[in-house]
Protein backbone atom coordinates (compact mmCIF):
# COMPACT_ATOMS: atom_id res chain seq x y z
CA UNK A 1 0.00 0.00 0.00
CA UNK A 2 1.34 3.22 -0.75
CA UNK A 3 0.22 6.21 1.66
CA UNK A 4 -0.44 9.90 0.40
CA UNK A 5 0.11 12.20 3.19
CA UNK A 6 -1.54 16.03 2.44
CA UNK A 7 -0.18 18.56 4.54
CA UNK A 8 1.34 21.94 4.55
CA UNK A 9 4.94 21.52 3.17
CA UNK A 10 6.70 24.09 5.07
CA UNK A 11 5.59 23.45 8.47
CA UNK A 12 5.79 20.22 10.89
CA UNK A 13 2.80 21.03 12.09
CA UNK A 14 0.19 18.51 13.26
CA UNK A 15 1.22 16.42 10.05
CA UNK A 16 4.70 15.41 11.46
CA UNK A 17 3.01 13.07 13.75
CA UNK A 18 1.86 10.91 10.74
CA UNK A 19 5.30 11.65 9.17
CA UNK A 20 7.08 9.94 12.42
CA UNK A 21 4.57 6.76 12.26
CA UNK A 22 5.59 6.46 8.66
CA UNK A 23 9.17 6.99 8.52
CA UNK A 24 9.66 5.09 11.62
CA UNK A 25 7.65 2.22 9.83
CA UNK A 26 9.66 2.98 6.61
CA UNK A 27 6.40 2.94 5.07
CA UNK A 28 5.68 3.42 1.45
CA UNK A 29 4.41 7.24 1.55
CA UNK A 30 4.33 10.20 -0.75
CA UNK A 31 4.64 13.53 1.35
CA UNK A 32 2.39 15.20 -1.86
CA UNK A 33 2.10 18.35 -1.20
CA UNK A 34 5.91 18.92 -0.47
CA UNK A 35 6.90 17.15 -3.71
CA UNK A 36 4.85 19.06 -5.83
CA UNK A 37 3.88 22.69 -5.14
CA UNK A 38 1.68 22.84 -7.46
CA UNK A 39 -0.80 20.01 -6.34
CA UNK A 40 -3.39 21.31 -3.40
CA UNK A 41 -5.90 20.27 -0.93
CA UNK A 42 -9.11 21.14 -3.20
CA UNK A 43 -7.95 17.23 -5.14
CA UNK A 44 -10.89 16.20 -3.30
CA UNK A 45 -13.64 18.19 -3.57
CA UNK A 46 -16.69 15.86 -4.35
CA UNK A 47 -15.52 13.82 -1.40
CA UNK A 48 -18.33 11.87 0.15
CA UNK A 49 -16.67 11.87 3.80
CA UNK A 50 -14.47 15.25 3.50
CA UNK A 51 -11.99 15.80 6.21
CA UNK A 52 -12.48 19.45 8.11
CA UNK A 53 -8.82 20.45 7.81
CA UNK A 54 -5.25 18.69 6.88
CA UNK A 55 -3.66 16.51 7.85
CA UNK A 56 -5.17 13.78 5.73
CA UNK A 57 -4.11 10.77 4.62
CA UNK A 58 -5.11 8.36 1.53
CA UNK A 59 -5.39 5.06 2.06
CA UNK A 60 -6.70 3.22 -1.19
CA UNK A 61 -10.53 4.38 -1.45
CA UNK A 62 -9.64 5.67 2.19
CA UNK A 63 -9.74 9.54 2.99
CA UNK A 64 -8.75 10.18 6.54
CA UNK A 65 -8.53 13.27 8.16
CA UNK A 66 -7.67 13.78 12.44
CA UNK A 67 -4.76 12.95 13.49
CA UNK A 68 -4.83 10.64 16.05
CA UNK A 69 -7.68 8.80 13.55
CA UNK A 70 -5.06 8.70 10.99
CA UNK A 71 -2.42 6.98 13.68
CA UNK A 72 -4.91 4.96 14.85
CA UNK A 73 -5.75 3.46 11.10
CA UNK A 74 -2.23 3.04 10.74
CA UNK A 75 -0.97 1.85 14.27
CA UNK A 76 -1.52 -1.99 13.75
CA UNK A 77 -0.19 -1.57 10.39
CA UNK A 78 2.84 -0.45 10.69
CA UNK A 79 3.40 -2.03 14.21
CA UNK A 80 3.19 0.58 15.93
CA UNK A 81 0.01 -0.43 18.27
CA UNK A 82 -1.28 -3.40 19.69
CA UNK A 83 -3.36 -5.81 17.42
CA UNK A 84 -5.74 -6.42 20.85
CA UNK A 85 -8.83 -3.59 21.39
CA UNK A 86 -8.34 -2.68 24.42
CA UNK A 87 -4.58 -1.76 23.55
CA UNK A 88 -5.25 0.02 20.88
CA UNK A 89 -8.32 1.72 22.92
CA UNK A 90 -5.21 2.79 25.47
CA UNK A 91 -3.03 3.88 22.24
CA UNK A 92 -5.48 6.11 21.43
CA UNK A 93 -6.42 7.41 24.60
CA UNK A 94 -2.78 8.46 25.31
CA UNK A 95 -2.83 10.13 21.55
CA UNK A 96 -5.96 11.97 22.16
CA UNK A 97 -4.35 13.53 25.38
CA UNK A 98 -1.45 14.43 23.49
CA UNK A 99 -3.82 16.28 20.55
CA UNK A 100 -5.34 18.52 23.64
CA UNK A 101 -1.48 19.01 25.30
CA UNK A 102 -0.78 20.37 21.60
CA UNK A 103 -4.07 22.15 21.32
CA UNK A 104 -2.82 24.06 24.24
CA UNK A 105 0.93 24.75 22.96
CA UNK A 106 -0.99 26.54 19.89
CA UNK A 107 -3.20 28.72 22.25
CA UNK A 108 -0.15 29.96 23.66
CA UNK A 109 0.81 32.25 21.16
CA UNK A 110 -2.85 32.19 19.66
CA UNK A 111 -5.07 32.89 22.49
CA UNK A 112 -7.54 34.78 21.07
CA UNK A 113 -7.70 33.86 16.99
CA UNK A 114 -5.91 31.07 15.44
CA UNK A 115 -6.63 33.44 12.03
CA UNK A 116 -5.18 36.47 13.54
CA UNK A 117 -1.14 37.38 13.49
CA UNK A 118 0.23 36.64 16.68
CA UNK A 119 1.44 40.46 17.45
CA UNK A 120 -2.18 41.48 17.29
CA UNK A 121 -2.29 38.81 20.99
CA UNK A 122 0.65 39.30 22.29
CA UNK A 123 -0.43 40.48 25.68
CA UNK A 124 -2.90 37.65 25.70
CA UNK A 125 -0.22 34.95 24.91
CA UNK A 126 1.92 35.95 27.91
CA UNK A 127 -0.92 35.70 29.76
CA UNK A 128 -1.83 32.52 28.66
CA UNK A 129 1.54 30.80 28.25
CA UNK A 130 2.50 32.24 31.75
CA UNK A 131 -0.46 29.74 32.87
CA UNK A 132 0.28 27.03 30.55
CA UNK A 133 3.99 26.89 31.53
CA UNK A 134 3.27 27.34 35.39
CA UNK A 135 0.13 24.96 35.16
CA UNK A 136 -0.97 23.32 32.66
CA UNK A 137 2.50 21.53 31.40
CA UNK A 138 3.72 20.36 34.42
CA UNK A 139 0.15 18.55 35.01
CA UNK A 140 0.45 16.75 31.19
CA UNK A 141 4.30 16.19 31.95
CA UNK A 142 3.37 14.43 35.38
CA UNK A 143 0.93 12.16 33.90
CA UNK A 144 3.16 11.04 30.76
CA UNK A 145 5.80 10.30 33.89
CA UNK A 146 3.37 8.50 35.59
CA UNK A 147 2.11 6.05 32.94
CA UNK A 148 5.76 5.18 32.02
CA UNK A 149 6.39 4.55 35.82
CA UNK A 150 3.80 2.13 35.63
CA UNK A 151 4.64 0.50 32.66
CA UNK A 152 8.29 0.16 34.07
CA UNK A 153 6.31 -2.65 36.39
CA UNK A 154 5.00 -4.50 33.80
CA UNK A 155 6.95 -8.34 33.37
CA UNK A 156 8.23 -7.03 30.01
CA UNK A 157 10.05 -4.07 31.36
CA UNK A 158 9.49 -0.37 30.38
CA UNK A 159 10.97 2.39 28.41
CA UNK A 160 7.83 3.25 26.58
CA UNK A 161 4.44 4.15 27.47
CA UNK A 162 2.93 0.68 26.85
CA UNK A 163 6.38 -1.23 28.21
CA UNK A 164 9.10 -2.53 25.86
CA UNK A 165 7.21 -1.96 22.37
CA UNK A 166 7.23 1.69 20.93
CA UNK A 167 3.81 2.82 19.98
CA UNK A 168 2.81 5.71 17.69
CA UNK A 169 2.18 7.41 20.95
CA UNK A 170 5.78 7.57 21.63
CA UNK A 171 6.65 9.06 18.78
CA UNK A 172 4.00 11.70 19.40
CA UNK A 173 5.68 12.22 22.71
CA UNK A 174 9.04 12.62 21.28
CA UNK A 175 7.73 15.31 19.08
CA UNK A 176 5.89 17.07 22.10
CA UNK A 177 10.02 17.38 23.96
CA UNK A 178 11.31 18.33 20.65
CA UNK A 179 8.65 21.02 20.17
CA UNK A 180 8.55 22.26 23.81
CA UNK A 181 13.06 22.20 23.59
CA UNK A 182 12.34 24.25 20.49
CA UNK A 183 9.31 26.74 22.08
CA UNK A 184 10.68 27.32 25.61
CA UNK A 185 14.47 26.47 26.15
CA UNK A 186 14.55 28.32 29.79
CA UNK A 187 11.48 27.05 31.05
CA UNK A 188 10.85 23.60 29.67
CA UNK A 189 14.77 23.25 30.19
CA UNK A 190 13.99 23.46 33.85
CA UNK A 191 10.76 21.16 33.67
CA UNK A 192 12.81 18.40 31.48
CA UNK A 193 15.24 17.74 34.37
CA UNK A 194 12.22 15.96 36.56
CA UNK A 195 11.03 14.30 33.93
CA UNK A 196 13.88 11.44 33.36
CA UNK A 197 11.64 8.70 32.10
CA UNK A 198 10.03 11.48 29.23
CA UNK A 199 13.48 12.21 28.03
CA UNK A 200 14.29 8.76 27.97
CA UNK A 201 11.53 7.94 25.60
CA UNK A 202 12.47 11.23 23.59
CA UNK A 203 15.94 9.69 23.63
CA UNK A 204 15.13 6.21 22.44
CA UNK A 205 12.81 7.85 19.77
CA UNK A 206 15.57 9.53 18.69
CA UNK A 207 17.98 6.75 18.30
CA UNK A 208 15.57 4.24 16.60
CA UNK A 209 17.23 3.75 13.46
CA UNK A 210 14.92 5.23 10.42
CA UNK A 211 14.17 8.03 12.86
CA UNK A 212 17.58 8.97 13.29
CA UNK A 213 18.20 9.00 9.44
CA UNK A 214 14.82 10.90 8.80
CA UNK A 215 15.77 13.48 11.85
CA UNK A 216 19.00 14.29 10.67
CA UNK A 217 18.05 14.42 6.77
CA UNK A 218 15.94 16.80 4.38
CA UNK A 219 12.85 15.70 4.75
CA UNK A 220 12.20 16.49 9.07
CA UNK A 221 11.09 20.43 7.83
CA UNK A 222 13.13 22.65 10.92
CA UNK A 223 11.09 24.10 13.70
CA UNK A 224 9.84 27.57 12.23
CA UNK A 225 7.48 30.86 13.33
CA UNK A 226 4.55 29.51 11.20
CA UNK A 227 4.28 26.18 12.91
CA UNK A 228 2.56 24.69 16.06
CA UNK A 229 5.70 25.16 18.35
CA UNK A 230 6.74 28.50 18.35
CA UNK A 231 10.05 30.35 19.78
CA UNK A 232 9.07 33.57 20.81
CA UNK A 233 11.69 34.82 23.55
CA UNK A 234 9.31 37.12 25.22
CA UNK A 235 6.45 34.12 26.21
CA UNK A 236 9.51 32.04 27.33
CA UNK A 237 10.65 32.63 30.84
CA UNK A 238 11.90 30.21 33.89
CA UNK A 239 9.64 29.23 36.15
CA UNK A 240 10.43 32.12 38.67
CA UNK A 241 9.52 34.92 36.09
CA UNK A 242 6.52 33.73 35.10
CA UNK A 243 5.09 34.44 38.68
CA UNK A 244 5.88 37.61 38.34
CA UNK A 245 4.12 38.12 35.20
CA UNK B 1 -22.91 -5.35 30.89
CA UNK B 2 -23.63 -2.96 33.13
CA UNK B 3 -21.18 0.36 32.50
CA UNK B 4 -20.65 2.62 34.94
CA UNK B 5 -19.64 6.03 33.84
CA UNK B 6 -17.53 8.59 36.35
CA UNK B 7 -18.00 12.60 35.87
CA UNK B 8 -18.79 15.60 37.22
CA UNK B 9 -22.08 15.49 38.04
CA UNK B 10 -23.27 18.72 38.75
CA UNK B 11 -22.17 19.84 34.85
CA UNK B 12 -23.47 18.25 31.38
CA UNK B 13 -19.81 18.94 30.04
CA UNK B 14 -18.23 16.07 28.70
CA UNK B 15 -19.56 13.54 30.09
CA UNK B 16 -23.01 14.21 28.71
CA UNK B 17 -21.58 13.51 25.35
CA UNK B 18 -21.56 9.54 27.38
CA UNK B 19 -24.78 10.03 28.71
CA UNK B 20 -27.09 11.13 25.26
CA UNK B 21 -25.57 7.32 23.77
CA UNK B 22 -25.90 5.20 26.89
CA UNK B 23 -29.69 7.15 27.03
CA UNK B 24 -30.68 6.77 23.76
CA UNK B 25 -29.61 3.46 23.52
CA UNK B 26 -31.17 2.46 26.42
CA UNK B 27 -27.89 0.76 28.20
CA UNK B 28 -27.48 -0.36 31.48
CA UNK B 29 -25.52 1.96 33.24
CA UNK B 30 -25.14 4.22 36.31
CA UNK B 31 -23.59 7.68 36.91
CA UNK B 32 -21.80 7.06 39.80
CA UNK B 33 -21.03 10.15 41.43
CA UNK B 34 -24.86 11.37 40.94
CA UNK B 35 -25.79 8.52 42.77
CA UNK B 36 -23.36 8.94 45.28
CA UNK B 37 -21.61 12.06 46.23
CA UNK B 38 -19.13 10.16 48.26
CA UNK B 39 -17.96 8.14 45.51
CA UNK B 40 -14.86 9.64 43.51
CA UNK B 41 -12.67 9.05 40.87
CA UNK B 42 -9.34 8.17 42.92
CA UNK B 43 -11.31 4.90 43.27
CA UNK B 44 -9.13 3.61 40.47
CA UNK B 45 -5.65 5.16 42.35
CA UNK B 46 -3.35 1.64 41.32
CA UNK B 47 -4.53 1.69 37.71
CA UNK B 48 -1.88 0.71 35.37
CA UNK B 49 -3.65 2.52 32.16
CA UNK B 50 -4.82 5.91 34.30
CA UNK B 51 -6.71 8.36 32.70
CA UNK B 52 -5.91 11.80 32.50
CA UNK B 53 -9.00 13.66 33.39
CA UNK B 54 -13.16 12.26 33.44
CA UNK B 55 -14.92 10.93 31.97
CA UNK B 56 -14.04 7.51 32.55
CA UNK B 57 -15.87 4.80 31.86
CA UNK B 58 -15.42 1.12 33.26
CA UNK B 59 -17.21 -1.56 31.28
CA UNK B 60 -16.14 -4.72 32.72
CA UNK B 61 -12.07 -4.58 33.11
CA UNK B 62 -11.72 -2.24 30.95
CA UNK B 63 -11.36 1.48 32.54
CA UNK B 64 -11.35 3.99 29.17
CA UNK B 65 -11.45 7.80 29.11
CA UNK B 66 -11.46 10.92 26.39
CA UNK B 67 -14.69 11.21 25.16
CA UNK B 68 -13.98 10.17 21.37
CA UNK B 69 -12.36 6.78 23.26
CA UNK B 70 -15.19 6.00 25.02
CA UNK B 71 -17.65 6.56 22.22
CA UNK B 72 -16.09 4.96 20.08
CA UNK B 73 -15.85 2.01 22.15
CA UNK B 74 -19.37 2.02 22.79
CA UNK B 75 -20.47 3.13 19.32
CA UNK B 76 -21.00 -0.54 17.61
CA UNK B 77 -21.96 -1.46 20.87
CA UNK B 78 -25.04 0.71 21.30
CA UNK B 79 -26.08 0.47 17.64
CA UNK B 80 -24.74 3.98 16.86
CA UNK B 81 -22.20 3.40 14.95
CA UNK B 82 -21.16 1.21 11.77
CA UNK B 83 -19.48 -1.89 12.40
CA UNK B 84 -17.14 -2.13 9.02
CA UNK B 85 -13.96 -0.35 10.07
CA UNK B 86 -13.99 2.63 7.20
CA UNK B 87 -17.55 3.91 8.58
CA UNK B 88 -16.23 3.55 12.36
CA UNK B 89 -13.31 5.84 11.01
CA UNK B 90 -15.47 8.04 9.79
CA UNK B 91 -18.02 8.58 12.67
CA UNK B 92 -14.81 8.99 15.11
CA UNK B 93 -13.54 11.89 12.64
CA UNK B 94 -16.54 13.88 12.63
CA UNK B 95 -16.15 13.12 16.70
CA UNK B 96 -12.96 14.34 17.02
CA UNK B 97 -13.83 17.88 15.11
CA UNK B 98 -16.77 18.24 17.28
CA UNK B 99 -14.17 17.71 19.80
CA UNK B 100 -12.47 20.48 18.82
CA UNK B 101 -15.02 22.86 18.26
CA UNK B 102 -16.37 21.52 22.01
CA UNK B 103 -12.65 23.12 23.19
CA UNK B 104 -12.81 26.04 21.39
CA UNK B 105 -16.01 26.82 23.16
CA UNK B 106 -14.96 25.73 26.73
CA UNK B 107 -12.18 28.65 25.68
CA UNK B 108 -14.39 31.16 25.02
CA UNK B 109 -14.96 31.95 28.27
CA UNK B 110 -11.89 30.67 29.70
CA UNK B 111 -8.86 31.80 26.89
CA UNK B 112 -5.92 32.29 29.62
CA UNK B 113 -6.26 29.72 31.75
CA UNK B 114 -8.88 26.64 32.49
CA UNK B 115 -7.94 27.12 36.35
CA UNK B 116 -8.69 30.58 36.89
CA UNK B 117 -11.94 32.28 37.25
CA UNK B 118 -14.05 33.50 34.37
CA UNK B 119 -14.13 37.07 35.91
CA UNK B 120 -10.07 36.91 36.03
CA UNK B 121 -9.78 36.79 31.98
CA UNK B 122 -13.06 38.89 31.05
CA UNK B 123 -11.24 41.10 28.65
CA UNK B 124 -9.88 38.39 26.82
CA UNK B 125 -13.00 36.21 27.06
CA UNK B 126 -14.57 38.98 25.00
CA UNK B 127 -12.20 39.18 22.54
CA UNK B 128 -12.03 35.58 21.70
CA UNK B 129 -15.49 35.04 21.71
CA UNK B 130 -16.02 37.74 19.28
CA UNK B 131 -13.25 35.58 16.86
CA UNK B 132 -15.00 32.37 17.76
CA UNK B 133 -18.52 33.87 17.11
CA UNK B 134 -17.45 35.48 13.93
CA UNK B 135 -14.88 33.33 12.05
CA UNK B 136 -14.55 29.85 13.65
CA UNK B 137 -17.85 29.14 14.83
CA UNK B 138 -19.33 29.55 11.25
CA UNK B 139 -16.80 27.45 10.25
CA UNK B 140 -17.58 24.45 11.61
CA UNK B 141 -21.43 24.93 11.07
CA UNK B 142 -20.73 24.77 7.34
CA UNK B 143 -18.75 21.92 7.53
CA UNK B 144 -21.10 19.94 9.18
CA UNK B 145 -23.76 21.24 7.19
CA UNK B 146 -21.58 20.08 4.09
CA UNK B 147 -21.43 16.45 5.40
CA UNK B 148 -25.42 16.42 6.00
CA UNK B 149 -25.73 17.74 2.56
CA UNK B 150 -23.67 15.33 0.55
CA UNK B 151 -25.40 12.53 2.64
CA UNK B 152 -28.68 13.56 1.96
CA UNK B 153 -27.13 12.30 -1.75
CA UNK B 154 -26.96 8.89 -0.66
CA UNK B 155 -29.07 6.05 -2.01
CA UNK B 156 -30.93 5.11 1.20
CA UNK B 157 -31.75 9.42 2.08
CA UNK B 158 -30.35 11.53 4.73
CA UNK B 159 -31.54 13.32 7.97
CA UNK B 160 -28.20 12.55 9.97
CA UNK B 161 -24.50 12.72 9.35
CA UNK B 162 -24.44 9.27 7.67
CA UNK B 163 -27.10 9.50 6.04
CA UNK B 164 -30.00 7.66 7.25
CA UNK B 165 -28.91 6.15 10.40
CA UNK B 166 -28.09 7.86 13.45
CA UNK B 167 -24.18 7.63 14.97
CA UNK B 168 -23.36 9.01 18.16
CA UNK B 169 -21.82 12.27 16.32
CA UNK B 170 -25.14 12.95 15.71
CA UNK B 171 -26.16 12.63 19.43
CA UNK B 172 -23.05 15.43 19.95
CA UNK B 173 -24.02 17.45 17.32
CA UNK B 174 -27.52 18.18 19.14
CA UNK B 175 -25.91 18.60 21.79
CA UNK B 176 -23.44 21.10 20.15
CA UNK B 177 -26.74 23.00 18.82
CA UNK B 178 -28.53 22.54 22.87
CA UNK B 179 -25.22 24.40 24.22
CA UNK B 180 -24.67 26.84 21.81
CA UNK B 181 -28.82 28.02 22.05
CA UNK B 182 -27.95 28.36 26.01
CA UNK B 183 -24.56 30.31 25.44
CA UNK B 184 -25.16 32.49 22.60
CA UNK B 185 -28.93 32.93 22.06
CA UNK B 186 -28.59 36.03 19.86
CA UNK B 187 -25.47 35.27 17.84
CA UNK B 188 -26.39 31.43 17.60
CA UNK B 189 -29.50 32.54 16.84
CA UNK B 190 -28.74 34.54 13.84
CA UNK B 191 -26.41 31.55 13.13
CA UNK B 192 -28.57 28.55 13.13
CA UNK B 193 -31.28 30.55 10.86
CA UNK B 194 -28.92 29.55 7.65
CA UNK B 195 -28.24 26.12 8.73
CA UNK B 196 -31.30 24.06 8.84
CA UNK B 197 -30.10 20.84 7.97
CA UNK B 198 -28.22 21.32 11.41
CA UNK B 199 -30.82 22.35 13.32
CA UNK B 200 -33.00 19.69 11.51
CA UNK B 201 -30.42 17.11 12.84
CA UNK B 202 -30.98 18.86 16.30
CA UNK B 203 -35.10 18.11 16.27
CA UNK B 204 -34.88 14.42 15.24
CA UNK B 205 -32.46 13.48 17.91
CA UNK B 206 -34.57 15.51 20.42
CA UNK B 207 -37.81 13.72 19.39
CA UNK B 208 -36.24 10.21 19.98
CA UNK B 209 -38.35 8.73 22.25
CA UNK B 210 -35.73 7.51 24.85
CA UNK B 211 -33.92 10.52 24.40
CA UNK B 212 -37.44 12.93 24.71
CA UNK B 213 -38.30 11.04 27.90
CA UNK B 214 -34.31 11.55 29.07
CA UNK B 215 -34.44 15.41 28.08
CA UNK B 216 -37.53 16.04 29.78
CA UNK B 217 -36.11 14.37 33.04
CA UNK B 218 -34.39 14.95 35.94
CA UNK B 219 -31.51 13.46 34.87
CA UNK B 220 -30.56 16.18 32.19
CA UNK B 221 -28.26 18.44 34.49
CA UNK B 222 -29.08 22.14 33.33
CA UNK B 223 -26.77 23.94 31.40
CA UNK B 224 -25.45 26.08 34.02
CA UNK B 225 -22.20 28.74 34.91
CA UNK B 226 -20.02 26.16 35.81
CA UNK B 227 -20.07 24.08 32.46
CA UNK B 228 -18.70 24.11 28.88
CA UNK B 229 -21.46 25.98 27.52
CA UNK B 230 -21.64 29.31 29.38
CA UNK B 231 -23.98 32.19 29.03
CA UNK B 232 -22.45 35.35 29.97
CA UNK B 233 -24.84 38.00 27.98
CA UNK B 234 -21.68 40.43 27.76
CA UNK B 235 -20.21 37.66 25.48
CA UNK B 236 -23.06 36.85 23.28
CA UNK B 237 -24.14 39.13 20.16
CA UNK B 238 -25.42 39.49 17.33
CA UNK B 239 -22.65 39.35 14.56
CA UNK B 240 -22.95 42.69 13.99
CA UNK B 241 -22.25 43.99 17.46
CA UNK B 242 -19.10 41.63 17.26
CA UNK B 243 -17.67 43.14 14.67
CA UNK B 244 -17.35 46.51 16.25
CA UNK B 245 -15.77 44.99 19.33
Amino acid sequence: MRYLLYYWPEIQGRGEFIRLALEDAGADYVDVLRLSGKASFSNYPDLKRAPYAPPYLVAGRLVLSQTANILQYLGPRLCLAPKDEAGRLWVNQLQLTIADWLAEVHDTHHPIGSGRYYEEQRPEAKRRTADFLAVRLPKYLDYYDGVLRRAERGSAGGGYLLGKACSYADLSLFQMVAGLRYAFPLAFGRLEQRHARIVGVHDRVAARPRLAAYLASRGRVPFNLRGIFRHYPELDSTRKKSKKT
